[in-house]
């Protein structure tokens, strides 16, 4: 061999070129032979840099520094004796705050929406009709995902910013016979709670099961599960219970249970099977086995968030939504802005509508907001997008403080996009 | 009204009996209008406890100071632009982890199981068929998982601690003609890591398209997702990447893409709907869209594991696993046991199986390494059940110093119930 010389091709691998007695002979080696590895991310050799700021938007809200440094304690098994004490715990938290005494009663391995997936793809077989009350974004998505799943989706309308009364509700069960009514509790994208009492009732006889999402109002408004009949209710973590999101309670009545116990086809998802879940989260006799691996530092800071919510109290902590609620009301009407919700009583606590006025850019004051006092406020979604903003209260956030931060920050950066208050 | 009588009926509510001239009357308030709401749990008002643990068996693996650290840092939203800076940073280290370019790099907001679940109903239709190469759990899960998604899932077939060559997958893909092959890259119930160059290109050839588990191996072992014409292929962030479960790293290829692009039907879950994740994790042109709430701290914590990874460099990760296995191997069999994969070509370095010899109960051993030592040893799973023991080196604890600890753990054990080397 008298000269080598090595060509480096991207895309087909190393050539080389040897002049051999006068002539030149190729060699190709291929790719996967010599696969080099490429060069690092350059980005992830300089340290992460996380501003502190004052979430004040529809979720999530601030963890406590308690609730964040249970985050980093020492990570155990998915089924060690100390980490299914922690299930336990964050179970018996969860029957706290939804107020019942649901056998199925566990976390899914997920942010809130996967809740809302775990609930459907338990409850609903392919074929079967569900109703999904829609009064904002939660009543769409549910009917989105109960498609997917096979089932028939029907829907009752209202706008945003209104609730269903029992007696709209009665004429959807009559009219489309559903086996499952789906109702958002805290609807976030309108900033109502829904009135769930005698809901529960009515469905049972209708023959059909009640399912509520609760992500952003439990903890924060009063929720009694059994007394009010709900069959399935979940919520997320990182609302009023104030945890990271990654690990999400759900809970479902007996007859929920038998629904998915008397099941003709699988469950589509094996994440998400209650078959599975209830087992590993120790909700029967039966040892607990190996479905998948927990999300164990969730489930310590959500295990936290608990904690935090039975020191305080339930009635202590409606009690404190309910004030610091209607502080807020009081200083954004003293501004000359308008709430989004018209009747006072159906106005969710843990996020207010505020209609953003003629003329002002809502995401300038937001903006504004953010730059000057890192206080997250945010804007509509759907058919209000631009025409609200959304300020949330919500857990370790919901104090006094919080609401003079928050009512600052909007009434300096109204000043500065130039409204005049009609006042 | 000259006296009064309150009962309380747990079940129905308050019963008021009035004695009113004379005559008893009876009122029933309907519990629901006066629910009281039950006593917290005293078990959350105590501190939680978690000991330091060595987790030696097949995830999860320790994270390190730093990484548990990013956990705690302070919440942010999960389209604020320092959130997604991050999770770019993420996507980046993903690419370099598994060494491909694809434009759909995402984490499912889950844990390991939730991206093969991700990859299943993304990649199938209803009534398509896919083919599961079965040598241990992860080839049964998935053909589960294909099954509850509406597909054909038929398998071919060898024992745990054995891999699949070139001929016999052909020979899978004539007869069942598939449009996806599973393959477990880490076989972690058998111990075992599957060569996969020359696959891809082999489906290709076929009209097939493959997937890859490398939940138990990306990271320890060599990987080239591109050079091995991967189509998808995803990991949990517990395993080599030492973070907390909850944000699971997924690739597709091209051909992946289009196959998702193509599908006639609704991927069947709108959580992991990867139209809607690409988007949300910025591999599109358009502005992100709120989809989901990611689980935040799970993918800070996952950013510092990957950027432990690049300040090593993923050759040298490698190297470092492989490294210690051999040390490993050699410490089991100078006690005198044996390794449960016998071709040493074919034995992964993340998880080591060691058969468990006549006469001794695998637990007694496992249980006292933990008492003593609190150090992690598996047992095997399914026909290896009490059979072997399962040794972890992933990642953080891929060290000589805790390989020597697990060797002492285990012989000192072994000593404990009576065990003499045959040596």
């Amino acid at each position: 061999m008298e000269k080598l010389r090595i060509l480096f091709r991207p895309r087909t691998g190393i050539v080389l070129n040897v002049l051999c007695k006068q002539k030149t002979c190729r060699f190709r080696i291929a790719k996967s032979k010599m696969s080099s590895v490429s060069n690092p991310p350059q980005s992830l050799l300089k340290p992460m840099v996380i501003p502190q700021k004052l979430l004040m938007g529809p979720g999530p809200s601030n963890s406590s520094p308690r609730i964040l440094s249970a985050s980093a304690l020492p990570m155990l098994g998915h089924l060690h004796p100390e980490f299914t004490k922690i299930m336990d715990e964050v179970k018996e938290g969860t029957r706290y705050l939804f107020q019942t005494r649901n056998n199925w009663t566990v976390c899914v391995s997920g942010t809130g929406h996967a809740a809302m997936e775990a609930a459907v793809c338990n409850l609903l077989e392919p074929g079967e009709t569900t109703l999904s009350c829609v009064n904002g974004l939660w009543g769409e998505r549910y009917a989105d995902m109960a498609r997917r799943n096979g089932a028939i989706a029907e829907t009752i309308n209202k706008p945003m910013g209104q609730v269903f009364n029992l007696q709209e509700i009665e004429e959807g069960l009559q009219k489309y016979r559903p086996v499952l009514l789906f109702l958002t509790h805290g609807e976030s994208s309108g900033s109502t709670v829904q009135p769930l009492e005698g809901v529960g009732k009515l469905c049972h006889r209708y023959k059909c099961l009640l399912l509520v999402d609760s992500v952003a109002a439990a903890g924060g408004v009063p929720l009694y599960a059994d007394d009010w009949e709900i069959d399935c209710i979940y919520t997320g973590s990182q609302k009023v219970l104030s945890a990271p999101p990654g690990a999400s309670p759900i809970s479902f009545s007996e007859k929920g249970k038998e629904k998915v116990l008397k099941r003709k086809t699988p469950v589509r998802s094996f994440y998400f099977d209650m078959n599975h879940l209830s087992n590993y989260w120790g909700c029967e006799e039966n040892p607990r086995r190996y479905h998948h691996t927990g999300p164990i530092m969730s489930v310590y800071a959500l295990r936290e968030g608990f904690s935090r919510l039975v020191e305080d109290g339930l009635e202590n902590s409606w009690a404190t939504h309910k004030k610091c609620a209607e502080m807020l009301h009081e200083g954004v009407e003293r501004m000359g802005l308008e709430l989004f919700v018209q009747d006072k009583s159906v106005r969710l606590p843990c996020v207010t509508g505020v209609k953003v006025p003629a003329g002002v850019n809502w995401k300038e004051v937001a903006d504004y907001a953010m730059n000057q006092y890192k206080v997250e406020i945010s804007g509509g979604l759907g058919a209000q997008a631009g025409k609200i903003w959304r300020i949330g209260i919500m857990g370790y956030n919901a104090t006094p403080d919080n609401v003079n931060r928050v009512l600052r920050a909007l009434s300096e950066a109204l000043k500065h996009v130039g409204f005049k208050s009609r006042l």
